[in-house]
């Protein structure tokens, strides 16, 4: 295929997706799941595991979405994902998180340490089992916290796009979930970095990511945060952005983005971090009202999608793999649900909105998929434990929402 | 490079793209340059051309722009261009247009059979020139289609661009271009495919292109047109539109856009017809907020720096060759503009707006590098005879603004 055609194929790809996402999304609000949960089911339905795994479809499914096309379709999904990620950070209230800073600081500590505990320590127990779930050449430490950090995700921007639909991002508990979430993905790409730096016997590796993300915030969210101040008041007065406004922040937005992504802590942190940046007040609101309705509909659900195009539920195939499977879910469920739960409630938080902060830490979502995908792919894990721990990430990402729903519909919104 | 390698790039090939479009458009608009000929200027600079030619900056070129990510780039490119054509659609007053059909029939056609006959004049001088111009394999009477086809393009989205910058898509002037550019470049497109037919030996991608591309227009202009009206006031009341109803209308613009681009007809027809097609009011007006600021500050540099990237005016070095581009030059203005602005004359418009027309007509812009591409790509022609023609588009390109701004400024904008 010529780039050319690649890119007539894009377009179909596109229209397919769009249409498919908005179909199983009305499906999926019936089942109490929301739009985002609906698009990464989209990308399962019309990946390999069922649009191409019938004689009849499989056709379509390698004509609809070629190898070739694959880097477009991830390129355009990772932008798509660091502009949402800088609109949740236009909207998140910073002033909610700093009145809550120890609430945060407990549960996203319990979030990270109780998780990665349990994950290292399951990993002994995997490693035994030569070369079926770990490469052979890979060192017991680096497989516990290889382990450890995957139990240690969650999913960011999901949660994040949860928050935003239930127009929750300008109350304490989205602050709360918001700013845990957001550290403690944050340090499970630390750690990842730490175990990539030692498997590739490069600890610069480890410094750059480390380093540079907290020079990057720290930098942003002072310096950055000064200069943009600025820009603060310069809407016309229709709300509209003057078109050379527009491009600078997007441009910086880029920016951002690339700058962490290079460094090895993933651009939805620059992007997010610079949309906390971004000055409140009519600035603020233009960016939303001019970006957010056609990055929402267009741009975002070629995310949710391509992660659920590259999962594969055919690999857990024994009773023995099922079977971890539903140890490394418990054990996942507790690191984070249970933990969260219960750092909240020692906090003095009340049983709903504990409960609800620690069902939304406990959605591994795609985050886990991109970090299991880097393991996979740098031949740290195998297939089969990559599979498991995907099931883990869709478990723990399905059943977030009603768990949400469920709890949080015992307390009235205007009382969080 | 791995695709996720490929797409931490493309975020910095979009801050360095979003950037230089501004600053140079910062000093085009001082040439009397718009933005849209700034975002060319800016690919040749940042292309082969400039930044490539110089040992110094070669390499960090190669690095912004390696090849593997051509595609993504053309791809995203492709896509801003089909919703931005698409909103020039939403926005073209076809009350305008049908009032002065016999003008738009006269300016057309005098702009499609000129400049037609005197490229395909142009052909027999050029092949005896063995191989120079036209690969050996090629029909004199091919050679003869191609050129003139390619002397009939007009820069459609460049035209319309001009003219939503200056604000004229309303007026009389506005909708005789518009209308005249675009059934310029469809018949263009059809001339080519009767040459890629006769050239493969495929009747076949003639007949798709023309039948399927008057089979498309009717049927949206009719059918679509009426299914649509329903969706017409579907904006909510403070004038943002529904998730599902914004979902929907991109789903038609990127499958139209890959129904165009599949047939052989180009994406940009397909857009702007479905453009058409939106009834006008709410929805139109909602579409037009809270996409076009995104698409046209974001995405729709992309393609202008796009072509501007691909352009290589190194190879033109002969006095032979440049005295043929000049000849060249000279036809195309004689072919496009003169004929142009005497059908309009003979139609009994005024002077300026007859001029004004002519000028946008004479733009060729990167269309021209599209159907240059092809024949490169097929091997029709040499990259010798591409470059002069690369030459041609260029100057008719940067002629076009300040000719168009001269005649214009005459002429008061109410009065047209």
């Amino acid at each position: 295929m010529t780039p050319f055609d690649v890119s007539v194929r894009f377009f179909i790809q596109l229209a397919v997706v769009l249409a498919a996402c908005r179909v199983v999304g009305r499906v999926a609000r019936r089942l109490g799941q929301p739009q985002v949960v609906a698009e990464m089911l989209t990308g399962v339905l019309l990946g390999p595991s069922v649009l191409g795994l019938f004689e009849a479809t499989r056709p379509f499914q390698h004509w609809l979405f070629p190898p070739e096309s694959k880097v477009v379709f991830l390129s355009v999904s990772q932008v798509g994902l660091a502009l949402y990620m800088f609109l949740v950070g236009v909207e998140f209230r910073s002033d909610l998180f700093l009145g809550r800073a120890r609430a945060t600081a407990l549960v996203s500590g319990a979030g990270m340490v109780v998780p990665f505990l349990l994950g290292a320590g399951l990993a002994p127990l995997l490693i035994p089992l030569k070369g079926l779930f770990f490469a052979p050449s890979v060192q017991p430490w680096e497989a516990m916290l290889f382990l450890g950090a995957s139990m240690c995700i969650t999913a960011f921007p999901m949660l994040a796009r949860i928050i935003v639909e239930r127009g929750l991002t300008g109350t304490a508990l989205g602050a709360l979930a918001l700013a845990a979430g957001a550290l403690d993905d944050a340090a499970a790409w630390c750690i990842l970095a730490v175990v990539l730096a030692s498997f590739q016997d490069d600890p610069w590796i480890a410094i750059r990511a480390i380093g540079g993300g907290i020079l990057y915030a720290t930098t942003v969210l002072t310096l950055g945060r000064r200069l943009l101040r600025g820009l603060g008041s310069s809407a016309h007065p229709d709300g509209t952005l003057p078109s050379p406004v527009l491009a600078g922040v997007l441009m910086l937005v880029m920016l951002g983005s690339w700058f962490t992504d290079a460094i090895g802590i993933y651009a939805v942190f620059g992007a997010f971090i610079l949309g906390c940046a971004i000055p409140r007040g009519r600035l603020a609101e233009a960016l939303t009202r001019q970006v957010e309705p056609f990055v929402t509909v267009f741009l975002l659900p070629t995310f949710f999608t391509y992660s659920g195009l590259n999962t594969r539920l055919d690999l857990v195939n024994t009773p023995q793999l099922w079977l971890i499977a539903l140890v490394v879910l418990l054990a996942a469920c507790l690191g984070k649900l249970v933990a969260c739960w219960a750092a909240a409630r020692m906090n003095g938080e009340d049983n709903p909105t504990a409960l609800a902060v620690g069902t939304l830490m406990n959605a591994r979502g795609l985050m886990e998929l991109i970090i299991l995908n880097i393991g996979l792919d740098r031949r740290l894990i195998t297939p089969q434990l990559f599979s498991i721990m995907v099931i883990m990430a869709v478990v723990t990402t399905l059943m977030a929402t009603p768990l949400f729903e469920w709890v949080y519909r015992g307390k009235s919104r205007a009382a969080v």
